[in-house]
């Protein structure tokens, strides 16, 4: 076969699913057009020239690809992963820039980078008074980015065994021919908890008194362990409304938990999720967390204890599911406070879930880790178990586990020094790098803290801290190994 | 065989050992007391009487101890490396609380503990105006220290496994009664070394100008990368005399290297010195950061060329290798500066010297782990070779260096969120507690900074940070190891 025919045929079938990916996007453009033909506003030819292009793209890539047998090798899957992820951005950040936000080009990539990723750090001040087109895309966009982040966690990355993931290796992440009708049905399956859960945190909301327009953007970004609100006080504005909140932690809560076990309790099995223990020990962990802060704002700090409760539960969720909603500015409750928020904002949610971070099943292998190394300075000799969930833990796993943890503060250190050289102080710097690269949102700090925005950062910063977005949602490795020798031989 | 005789057969090698140790410290009491006898200072009393409880007690361990035979299993070392250091601790501080310093219990508890870790964060100030007899007995706790440190990384804790140590385990490691008379050679050649490069360290100060006593006392400070200094200025006291910058510098990179390499270039063996990777990478890592820190004092910060060399190579060398000397407050020298500080920290130098911290071998082995990592994304069924030094790594020596980094990383993380409960500062929690287990001395900020010292502390911070200066120093699972049930069962 002559080489340019080999490339083709090694690049088509990454057309054919990129160009899938872009049909779809599109589509999802024709919901804000709508509302906004619906207004008469001046951003429909924005959404509509956007909406076009990337359709029409998408069709010529998809017509392209398809003159090519489909089948994928892991190391086309890797690429796939990272270009989808960038050029899904690309695309979504058409409308922000021609429409009346007049975002900069590093405004509107930093803003969609941070919706898609579902990061939810903002650039734009006087969100207030934005239209509602752009307001229900940046909801679009975390949404989307959940759904992909909960299909990528089940079926892509144990697939590639990324960062200790094959534990969740089960049927749904295999891609042979006689297990993919099963996984059709359990994405199909998943897609609808999904929907489900949207639609009835949204009508919760409503209910608690939120207009059905904020109800419906901001359970978009609920669900999606998103963080990106319709106010510049994020959800402090609605903190007049303590249900409110409570609503949203609840659903945070639901967000950062493995999605595949909603589909067992659909199926009335129940006993998996009680007995996950994943999502016991991150239930265990919130309420150890809320409980210390809520103690601490009471006893040291004089608050009520119902506003202290609602505030810390609201934030600690928040952070932990990485969703980054604030509903007050935690920077000021104390050194305590602003220690405890920097440590939860690392840890992450749950695998196969919408949230990014750490993930809790790394913490309780570390911890497996740590025990059993102490039991064998006794017994250097003996062999201990390494269970998880019941399930024995193989070496591989643990090992990936390792090199992930190590990659993950490396590229949070180095991005940190980037941004220190930017003249940004150590509680920024240091903060804003952990909040990219585990998703979470606001920094801390008064420069980019819970009730700041990214508006004023240099535009180096911006782009820094977007890469470490896409980065810490790719699970870093993911992106890493296109730049690896072996990756590019043969 | 009765139990309470089972006990005492089980505590008599233990008290033999520390018994020992316990003669040795008060004879070191003997060289400050002749100093205090010659300038007729009242602190004479507190020395003697010190000295007299100290070898008194010593003697009565070491008659008790000799009345069984004298086997050491595993657990009796970890007992053993914990209580030494404590039991040094609190002999070593009766001067301190006696003498004319007046420090309280707190006070010189951490004083001593900061010495004889080699920590060298210091409660005193008016350094300048305290006894001969006081400042001599804080170089002599550090060089001890240093010299306790490096027998410790060579002896024991390899043996023991800890850390990922048994990397280390050579024939001086070897406890069975074939290795011992060579062990012992070992022990003699670095003891000589020790002393060597202490002597010609003084030599060097003295000839670039300083005092006699100024260059014995830092010299015995400098080879244990100890970091106590007779001055409230610090190494800044001498900063108008570059040389002694750059004599200091060089000998705290001889602090931080492996002292058995020493031994082998004294036997004429140059090449195990020229080849060691653990050697290589401490310099590389020590020109770079020096390199980078040196650009950015000049272009960013305009500092003249030479003034940026000879504090960055002083400063980045003193926290390197976890001396702790300054020569200048680095924490103004702009945020990227105290960025770079805060994580060379953590790093420490090689095993088998007097530093402290992380270790680069441990580096080493991370990165080794990562790049296998990014290897077996695309081979996952490949075996990739792990060397270092030349050597094959067992997986094993892998497993304990991961844990112990989270153990470190964990013991780190805890401390700085107990000091913030004390209403400390973000950086004066994070950079103190980092200080303390690296073992480096002073923190970030401006409470705890290099131009500062820690007696306006709270006392709850300092017995904390004296707490885990000792963690630091024992690699942290040693300690940890005597809270396990395991290591108590039967
Ligand atoms: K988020
Ligand atoms: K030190």
């Amino acid at each position: 076969m002559p080489w340019p025919r080999m490339v083709f045929m090694w690049l088509a079938p990454l057309l054919r699913l990129m160009g899938m990916l872009l049909i779809l996007l599109g589509w999802f453009m024709a919901a804000p057009l709508v509302l906004l033909i619906q207004e008469s506003h001046p951003d429909v030819w924005a959404f509509g020239l956007s909406m076009g292009l990337t359709i029409g793209l998408g069709l010529v890539m998809a017509f392209l690809g398809a003159r090519a047998p489909f089948i994928l090798t892991g190391r086309q899957m890797f690429m796939i992963t990272t270009l989808s992820w960038l050029m899904m951005s690309a695309f979504a950040s058409l409308p922000m820039m021609l429409g009346s936000t007049h975002l900069s080009i590093t405004d509107a990539w930093f803003e969609t980078v941070s919706g898609i990723t579902t990061t939810g750090s903002t650039v734009i001040s006087g969100l207030d008074t934005l239209s509602h087109g752009i307001l229900l895309w940046r909801g679009i966009l975390q949404w989307l980015g959940g759904i992909g982040i909960i299909v990528m966690g089940m079926a892509i990355l144990p697939f590639l065994q990324v960062g200790g993931m094959r534990l969740f290796q089960t049927e749904s992440s295999d891609w042979s021919e006689k297990a993919l009708p099963r996984s059709g049905k359990v994405a199909k399956a998943i897609g609808k908890v999904y929907v489900g859960l949207t639609a009835v945190c949204g009508f919760s909301y409503w209910l608690a008194g939120m207009n059905p327009f904020d109800a419906l953007v901001h359970s978009l970004t609920t669900v999606a362990t998103g963080g990106f609100a319709n106010y510049d006080a994020s959800m402090g504005h609605f903190a007049d409304t303590p249900m409110i909140l409570w609503i949203s932690s609840f659903f945070m809560v639901l967000g950062s938990l493995p999605f595949l076990l909603y589909v067992q309790l659909i199926q009335r099995n129940w006993k998996p999720f009680w007995k996950d223990s994943q999502v016991r020990a991150l239930l265990k962990l919130l309420a150890l967390t809320i409980l210390a802060l809520t103690i601490y704002l009471c006893e040291v700090r004089g608050w009520y204890w119902f506003e202290a409760l609602t505030h810390a539960t609201f934030n600690v969720i928040s952070v932990v599911s990485t969703s980054g909603y604030a509903s007050s500015d935690y920077n000021d409750w104390g050194s305590f406070s602003v220690m405890v928020f920097f440590y939860i904002m690392f840890i992450g949610g749950c695998s196969g879930s919408t949230s990014g971070g750490f993930k809790i099943f790394r913490l309780q292998l570390a911890a497996i880790l740590m025990s059993n190394q102490l039991k064998s300075l006794l017994h250097p000799r003996g062999v201990f178990s390494q269970r998880f969930n019941g399930r024995p833990v193989p070496d591989d796993v643990i090992r990936s586990m390792v090199a992930f943890a190590f990659f993950f503060f490396f590229t949070i250190a180095s991005l940190a020094l980037a941004l220190s050289l930017m003249g940004l102080d150590f509680l920024t710097s240091l903060s804003s790098a952990v909040s990219a690269v585990a998703n979470v949102g606001p920094a801390l700090g008064h420069l980019i803290g819970p009730a700041d925005n990214f508006e004023l950062l240099p535009d180096a910063a911006k782009w820094m801290l977007s890469f470490g977005m896409i980065l810490g949602r790719l699970e870093i490795v993911t992106f890493m190994i296109l730049f690896t020798r072996a990756f590019w031989r043969s």
